[in-house]
């Protein structure tokens, strides 16, 4: 049922909203559209348009409907190819740029590169503050995400953003499936140990970290500090790469005396090669895989215990919120 | 042999000169520095640095040599995967930016996006200014380029560039090696009309000029202007995607009388799956392809009719004119 | 008690519509202005204005109406006195944009500075480029202009801009008054190949190209690729300056054998002092000189042959569109 | 025909209106939004907003409700403490332009660092410059401030303002409350003489300058330029700092024969220590004082003989005009 | 133990030093070169460069000397025609600045539209900032010029500047050939007053000010504020424009008892057509006319009692001091 | 004859190394200038320079000696009082850049704002970015500091900066002076997690976690994840602002059965009023506390079991590195 807004006038000072897909994840841009429909009772679609390689490995965009003077939202998630679909953003925002758009709202459900987001060592870029300006020179006003890997890189963009998460999502689906007795929260590592206290807190549930020891990509010693042994533990990240942290503290938890594991994280990153065999490892050991679909989840890494939350109606509702003027963090009672 | 050059010295006004490679033309990047350290008999080398891809696909820089307060040349060409390669100059010019370099060229040997220099039609965006800004975005305070496929590229630029053409080097192998009696210059297409004509002059022969009509990809008719029955053809143009225009303006001038044909163009973009197919066909059609490095030539597409002239002198030259500040024009008599 | 508010009314997201002319172009000024009174049956006219010269050569310009949230269009073209035009677009901008205007977009019939788009050779300017950014800092939000001299000027804006073309305008023109029996395209240098192109296929006639070789500012050598021999010609270009090279290519194609010309462009830009007593050679030679007024023809240059195509309902129109934000590209079916 | 138009909303343009106070001159804000509620009949407030120190002595602001889509007018003068109510601005304008708010106006009533507008010694900065960008550079769009130091700070501001005065304010208390007959203007020093023209032209009064000689603080010297002798004087002023120039001049005009003197200026800037024993002492010798509000006058720097004129009416009628986009000149004839 | 630094170049850090000169003050370009040939014993000359007209009026600027690496000074003084000679050093700064220069400053010893600096009445312009953004986006990296007509315009440069005056170049004539007894000081008008206070005090001798009304451009009424009887008269100004105020403020002087009179300004404007006939009319009122050549000054107006002071070795000096990284401040002991 | 240049000497490409400090850490500005001193064996001083607050509270700034084309290192802490030092550092920028410095580092030891680097609520600032904006909009080309708050602030700044780590100098001293025997590592709260882990990893010591729950200011909750009973306690964190926490931490081992405890950090914040009766109270309680003179030590804060180790050699080196172009990163080994 549409809102009673006062303000809830598709012709508002933005012009009328209009969502167009890149190619990284179309689902979830159908889905987005299909619950404005619902909502507004308006006929809100994804706008027509051309997409394509020429044979020169060029990236072609054609919008086949005009965006003059409109409320525009690009959605593009920025999953492998990375840096085919940062450039497909781009070129999308370059074309509803000059095609004279209203506004334009870069809607990216996972942003690539946010483990580059400082210098740890000398002679290094920070990618993530290079795609955010380059996100700004293409031609965005705005931009909406989902859970940053770090949430300074707010501060890499100069135009206003929505930065939400998604842990309200997954913590309504872990209360209403997950029974709290027993269990014990538990991160991969120490660099989500704050996200970690969040859920120990939210649950009223005692929590747990896991250390590990990165050296360049391998994860050479782990350790657990604080208690699991004889504990149910739902063990949270905010993203999956390959997997193979989550292996090892599976494998940890379970050496150290947990019972069963229920896991919990954002954005399914599942990279190849290495991701398949880890999951098919992880489906034996784990109770349950808990996810969203910020980044779309390719068939083969698909198993049965897996559950895919959908942001979709987190998305669409915000940017209903942000195309008719009203506030988005109410949507969360702050 | 170096330049008795009074200003000659390689700590001048912006420090020491650095040459840096990306992934996409290592050969070509190992002849400039060679040439470098022949001319100047000092250790000029490409300098250390790590380029990887994480198993998340996000491309990764890390400089293994400081650049602080030196003179770098970025050397990156931008074929395919184009945008791995445009995301890697762009991610290697913010790496070198945060070290704290004196100053920083991007060298280009060929340019992408050069054909999306325009709104030919509406709703489309205009890739190659949206490219130019990211590069000026990233961090480079020069550029320099080979035959770009528009002049007016340049425009797109607020940073000064060095804009050179292979077309002495090409000309000069030309005079030394294709008889020019009976010779007709011819090009494949209108687009190229006024490169054909600066080639006619120069060689003091004919112009033939050869229409297309392209409707989408799909070259659909042409025609000649000018007659080549027969005369020998030099069929020039800028670059060779597919080569399938090519294969087309060869064949019709085979049927309109014309003799032996040579091809001579700058940058060999040789796209697959189409153009491996087409050079087969050419080999046996042509007399001679004469074309440059600008974009390394894959082994599957090397044919025993082909020439290669190297730019790496070219550039070279220009880079150490460009350090020590002193005319590029000079260099070509203007 | 609330004020009646004056501008609480159905105009949209830009404010209401202003209209304002600089002192290049006041009859096309008024003629817009006269389109949109009929076919909006609104009350829009052009905005009182002064614009002088102090006696001190200095511009001065003062607006007697405030432009506050107005969604405005300063209508200039860049003719001759070119200098003097181009600074009062820019002044003006300075003005409306410091008066708080809505959104600003500049309409600029014909372009300045079109011909100096690129470095032919070295130590030259991009004026182009420059007049473009002086534009963009001086506070246009969006430009409008007809025919540039080349494509890719486009990409020297950052802002969004509408680039008309005259083409439909004089194309129906001239199948509604050029007889097309027997008549070939022909254009009047290799420049504008691509130009003649089109209208060949429009109009599915022949297409002949002239040749010229222009050494600085003198064209010396001419000869044409395809046959005109016993045809009619409709002589097609962008801009005529001195029509230096309408005459010689006039004479050339009477010489090889043509019959009746027609001569059909956009811009008039008839340069003294060499237009006039070029116009008066052509006067006696074609049929039929054909254009539209982006440049305002002096009476000393008006001659009995030649018709007018007034491109104030194109301008109108777009104006109109973009300012209601709906699709330009629609209004030439695209 | 005109278009059926569908874009009616009357709540603007530029999103409701919405109005939020620093801590600098809170009964200021009140006195505006009171204002703007009895002129509206709407329910028109001060934005709730948290703004504190943290015990490490950093500016913390967050705001209560929403701004997102608003039409934003933070006011907040700059006073002492100037370089905490500079960032206390700053650091809002960051905040409202984060939560999207649609349009941002910096009310400004008193700019600080006016008297630092051009380097006069080498080696120093111009610090007004310097405060316009931060405020552009934080957030702002517009600005609106009263009474400038130097009018031409205005163009240290490449944003929109709206640079108000409270001589009409002034001159109509003045007009109905000070006997104009043998009444003379005086300025207090040579850098006031235009606006002391102003002042006599308006009232049709003679004028009478006062030169002072400013070696680094200390002012040591002084004449009269002009006659006041058997005189009333009326003594105008933009500002007054420590008060120890007008002590000065107001002995000179009365050793020069001066009667009774009123003294009106604009910014009661009343720097402790010295202003305090300087008002105590004009108590005594002159008839009364009149100025603005735009700096809060301390309790203790409160004499019998002060007028204070509000500049909340002028303010709120100019945001109230920004708001609904009409003219703010026709508010003063202009 | 300091590091052994091998970075020792005489050429120093901004390159070799060039200067180009515009079209618009030749004579004074060459004097400057002429002095730093003098002073450095080094080839100094003006760099060659054409510049022209194209028939179509588009200024062309093509430098015929590469200034890669190279300090440059470009030196064009914005008089009549100022629209032209603003766009001529536009257009130069770009090719310089396309070409790679080292450092480019733009030395303008008159700079145009000084008086639009503020905005005295609504919905005017503020040219003077519009001018200096200008000359920064066309690339210069700092400028150089002599008396502005208010100190604030420095305010209106982003980048450093030198704003030279020529009162130590007036004053040292005026003390060696003025005689000073029974000597007073006046000022045109009061918007100099802070300008004839530095004067009186400088020569230690008295003040007055004249003031003058202006309505539109007509200058109406006149009074003087002090005392001029019997003395003879220092009158000075920044520039004279028409020269009108000056003939109504001698003619006053004369009115008022004024004996001989002395006139002295930096910037003869000398505007058209008004001011050959005051100037006519002044060479039989006053004893001298003192000023500089930051405006060539045309032979019309030339007259017997007119004394020009070559700003020449001033600019000289200080381009010097710039080019080798010298306090310029201490040129002046400051 | 030509001037003996008196800058002509082997510094190199930014000129002469110049010092100048604001007055927040006046100390460590003598310190790093002897340091210069001793190592390059030349007369490094601070530059004169006067700064103080008029009257009005405005900051003013005056360099006595001229920066001109020279490497300017401007020294300045961001502690109490906060925003002074802020709009401090900002004018002294902005004096500089105005003089013509060939380049300028801003050198802050302690950044303020830190943790103001992300919304973790709705509409609030990013003031850590605001900061990086406005120091860069001021005219620094480089920054450099130690031990950010979060490293990926390093990201907020678009010019290149140093960001260095206290951790070496501290970890030298705590080797040098703490028995490792029985020795834990801990750290004071979640935050700093991955911090205590690399000290944990250096010492090759066991790790353990405190949590604390921080609602509004006020820290309700302590537990800690790991074990500390009969062990030695390092107590290591970033910054120690009002020493509550710490007091909490300590409070919590000692009943948690730690023995011996030393404290070890880089900025001693120490804010008033609470920090000081807390100190008093870790005297009692801890063995020693090591930190940095990033922040002046109040002298009222000064505790007899306080060691401060000096940052004045590091930043000079690191200085003295990056005026002669050589790597900081080789500094440290990396």
């Amino acid at each position: 049922m549409p809102d009673p807004d006062p303000r809830c006038d598709p012709t508002g000072q933005y012009g009328d909203i209009k969502l167009i897909a890149g190619t990284a994840c179309p689902g979830l841009a159908r889905e987005i559209a299909a619950y404005l429909r619902h909502k507004t009772g308006k006929k809100v679609g994804l706008a027509k348009r051309q997409i394509k390689k020429f044979p020169n490995d060029n990236t072609y965009v054609k919008l086949s409907e005009s965006v003059r003077g409109q409320d525009v939202y690009i959605i593009q998630t920025l999953n492998r190819p990375v840096n085919d679909n940062i450039m497909e953003l781009l070129i999308m925002l370059d074309a509803v740029r000059r095609d004279s758009a209203g506004r334009i709202t870069a809607v990216i459900p996972y942003m690539a590169y946010g483990r580059t987001d400082k210098k740890d060592v000398p002679r290094t870029p920070i990618t993530a503050r290079l795609v955010a300006e380059m996100i700004e020179v293409a031609g965005a006003d705005r931009y909406m995400t989902i859970d940053l890997h770090a949430g300074q890189i707010q501060g890499f963009f100069r135009i206003p953003g929505d930065v939400l998460t998604a842990f309200h999502l997954l913590h309504d689906y872990v209360l209403a499936n997950v029974p709290l007795d027993n269990l014990v929260v538990s991160t991969v590592d120490l660099g989500f140990a704050k996200g970690g206290r969040k859920w120990s807190r939210e649950l009223q549930l005692p929590l747990a970290l896991i250390e590990k020891d990165r050296a360049d990509e391998e994860v050479t010693a782990l350790g657990i500090v604080g208690s699991v042994r004889g504990h149910n533990v739902l063990l949270v990240d905010d993203e999956v790469d390959t997997a193979s942290s989550l292996v090892q503290a599976v494998n940890l938890l379970k050496a150290e005396g947990a019972l069963d594991i229920t896991i919990c994280f954002t954005h399914p990153v599942f990279s190849p090669p290495r991701a398949r065999p880890n999951l098919l490892q992880l489906q034996d050991k784990v109770r349950q895989m808990i996810f969203t679909n910020t980044i779309p989840l390719r068939p083969a890494n698909r198993m049965p215990n897996m559950t895919v939350c959908s942001v979709a109606p987190l998305l669409a509702e915000v940017i209903w919120r942000a195309h008719i003027g009203v506030s988005v963090g109410a949507l969360f009672n702050e």
